[in-house]
């Protein structure tokens, strides 16, 4: 059942006087359930215990914090049909994508668990000490990975459960011993609200401390806002788009004590399309790019917005094959009324531009809220004139730019703003005949794809999500995979302490049977 | 021979007006050489420079850039006594101090040689291709750290080699294959040119692009400015005071691009004295922090300048003996005139606060620039209520604060700011009484201490240098041992690359022979 309130840690709570509803793009109606924003004292309640319990939580071992988000995983799982039913009414996306984004969420959540039961993502080294060095002795030391504190998380509208409520951001602060505060977002708040209800099972189960958890719900700006500026709050994830995710980084940055912010934000992806490939598989690449633009109704963050080509007939025939392609597909229903708007204006911004020539529009009349997807063509020294064209337009659209030859590919890509994937479409052997244009690319970006599209972001170690700025606010660390972890953590090092007194992860004999760097050595043996 | 003039790349330049000197602290007296202070011109042209040359640069070997390192501290060496002539100049320090620092700075250039020759570094991580994977084939995804482009690099007024020129931020800057453009520290603009010149030579004598390296003079705050705002300056080191660090970390987080700043800033550095060690070892520890305290006239950014310890018999005669241990040793010279009149306007404030008592106090008459060493005493209850209490005084001065029992003590410990280190004083067994202590200490600071001195910042792995605001602006990093070159480099991820074109430490033979994390499991194997 969706009450509507708020999880003011394991307590649920509705004081606020706001109430807001979510809504049903498919169905274009309101949905019936009425949530409370957070007030105030709800938001400065849950960070205070979140502080609290962080004294407690961060000295909880690997496998107490693997238990819990196991147990997360499989409380998500016993909410059955019902989180699926909630997250269509809230989205319009279909059950299948509901079903799979929640087998990607609760894999998360099982990765991150095996992750700090093996133990070994702590970074140990250990440094041993020299009595007889010159001039001075040489103390022992040791370093490993602590968590940070209390992390407000915010929900993503495109993922309301693999970058939300229990997502990516949470598990991996979780994981790493921070409690977590979410601002849940307003577009999914019952999703939220059944996904908050697992985690407080799963944490009362588990005995995790009351305030590991809390998840405020908001309708606007105000509940994220006073998150952030909140002196007990020490670090911020973040997906949406720039302007959202700047003005939280804007806000961090200028408290007393600023905190990271680790916002993954917009990008157009660009794909490079050689000759070669063009001519031979134009009209195969063609179909897929027509389908990668249009998944998912284009609402993901590495959805091909930019394709860049060298101008000749192999370019001209993609273009046609892809415009033929993109209109054949059936439009789909945007995530909400407002998102829905957005792209019909960014749309038609873009197509106002003078240099934009439209190559495929979808003719037909569609319903509320479902978008018509299109490809737009412009000229590669229009491109570089213009910056108003290099932004992305949230939907299924596509710009193709035509170079007149590989410098100028070059420059456009040298030129082009931190990415999160760049993508090139070559034949065998091609690539090597562009070796400066491989190189400007992997300058700009977080994930290079050969023969691929951006969409899809694998769930694993060796996976880069995020990249140079508006990519993401820090491209020194990663939103997807298990190295998310380090967003939250930083080390501490302990100088000659007593071995009895040092955390399991730094004592001589290695209980924990971890990898470590002893006095620059990778090895799991006990000193 | 001094030329006053800065490094644009390989070349001398000096087309700025503004001219400025050094100043020898110890004989009272400027210094006799005139410096160019760098021209706008100069600057941009330093940093355009900088970027051209990382396009090369970041893709030299690991060996090549080893190369580049050795020969910079070959080249310092080779410098010989000039330059330990000049730096004791230029700062009033000994010569036992100039030779121990450039000792410092020659081993950081070979750890980092060492470590990028290695390559492991590069945190390789590889997750091969299931193309049975149901319901979408896995791609083949490899991950590994690249540099993230041209770093701005600021002088310490305290330490000329080891944190300036060539020092740490420099080293694990271009170790990571970032080109780096210095601001010299006013205060030894001379040490500053001598080691740039070895930079510049190494630099030529193992064919590093023009533009690696730069330094440029400056006498205000003016360059260093428009350096962190130039928008291809992807990175800031700095080491100093709370208020030039804070200063260049709002620039460079309100640029168009933000840029991460690693700032070094301010710490008192808490001392905890439990009160067995006190009874039983009070005095030789009281001998131990006067020479602390004392240690390079207190201008080490790990000066125990805040000593903790509960009200009784044992701490007054520890307040009783470091007074009189501290009044034996023999003043000596700060950096400047600048830093010796702060010195006595800040130890002044604080003497000027109601509740602070002076235990004691250098009485003789010393000479110009000379600091008189301090010591005083507040009550716990008072240090709680006024924060200027906890401001860091730069110099020869500490503070013993006695708390009334080990809650007060506990609750002063919780509320601190962000420190480099803490410490604890204890005798055997005596620790396991505070855990409490222990535990809070342990969420304010980068390093703990165990009956020991916080000064002697051991250069190895598993130190950590750099602590929770303000002592560094991002505690996730250190500034000092090999892992300080994780602040200048971000992961980027090849999907489906070929392998014939993927860098070398992803390739499927491993022709380097790194430790590479393959399939979730560290291995130097290939495939």
């Amino acid at each position: 059942m969706i009450t509507g309130k708020n999880y003011v840690g394991h307590r649920s709570s509705s004081n606020g006087k706001k109430v807001f509803k979510t809504f049903n793009p498919k169905l274009n109606l309101e949905n019936e359930w009425p949530f409370y924003e957070a007030s105030k004292e709800e938001i400065h309640e849950a960070v205070t215990l979140a502080w609290e319990a962080f004294g407690e939580f961060r000295n909880t071992t690997g496998n107490q914090r693997a238990g819990f988000l196991r147990k997360i995983a499989d409380e998500i799982e016993a909410l059955g049909a019902t989180l699926i039913e909630v997250y269509c009414q809230e989205t319009g996306l279909p059950e299948g994508r509901a079903m799979g984004e929640r087998g990607r969420t609760c894999f998360q959540l099982r990765s991150f668990a095996e992750l700090v039961e093996s133990g070994s993502w702590v970074s140990a080294s250990i440094d041993t000490a020299d009595s007889d060095r010159k001039p001075a002795p040489k103390p022992d030391l040791r370093k490993m990975m602590v968590p940070i504190g209390p992390i407000a998380v915010f929900g993503a509208s495109n993922f309301p459960l693999a970058y939300s409520t229990a997502g990516g951001d949470t598990a991996s602060a979780l994981a790493s011993g921070c409690p977590v505060v979410v601002k849940s977002h307003p577009m999914h708040a019952a999703t939220g609200e059944l996904v908050a209800s697992a985690i407080v099972k799963a944490a009362k189960a588990t005995q995790m401390p009351n305030g590991v958890f809390s998840n405020l719900n908001s309708s606007g700006i105000e509940v994220g806002e006073q998150l952030v500026k909140h002196p007990k709050i020490k670090g911020v994830g973040f997906t949406g788009s720039i302007v959202g995710g700047r003005a939280l980084f804007d806000m961090a940055s200028a408290r007393d004590e600023p905190i990271p912010v680790f916002a993954e934000m917009g990008s157009i992806n660009p794909v490079i399309l050689l000759p070669k490939a063009l001519k031979n598989k134009g009209q195969e690449w063609a179909k897929i790019y027509a389908s990668s633009i249009t998944l998912g109704t284009g609402q993901f963050c590495t959805n091909p917005g930019l394709i860049l080509g060298v101008s000749d007939a192999g370019l001209d025939d993609f273009i046609q094959s892809l415009a033929e392609e993109i209109v054949r597909i059936e439009p789909s229903c945007m995530l909400s009324p407002g998102i829905s708007k957005r792209y019909a204006e960014s749309r038609s911004k873009m197509l106002g531009e003078g240099e934009v020539n439209l190559a495929a529009d979808y003719a037909e009349v569609v319903a509320e809220n479902y978008a018509k997807q299109a490809v737009v063509v412009v000229e590669g020294v229009d491109f570089l004139k213009n910056p108003r064209l290099h932004q992305e337009v949230f939907g299924p659209f596509s710009m193709v730019v035509r170079c007149k030859d590989a410098g100028e590919l070059e420059t456009i890509i040298r030129g082009l703003e931190g990415q999160l994937t760049g993508t090139i479409i070559s034949e065998e052997n091609e690539i090597e005949n562009f070796p400066n244009i491989v190189n400007a690319l992997q300058n700009r970006v977080g994930r290079l794809i050969f023969n691929g599209v951006p969409t899809g972001v694998e769930v694993c170690p060796s996976m880069q999500h995020g990249g140079p700025y508006p990519a993401s606010t820090d491209s020194r660390f990663t939103a997807v995979g298990i190295h998310a972890i380090q967003r939250w953590v930083r080390p501490v090092s302990y100088q000659n302490w007593p071995d009895k007194l040092l955390p399991e992860a730094l004592k001589n004999d290695n209980p924990l049977g971890i990898e470590r760097l002893v006095d620059g050595v990778l090895t799991n043996n006990s000193l």
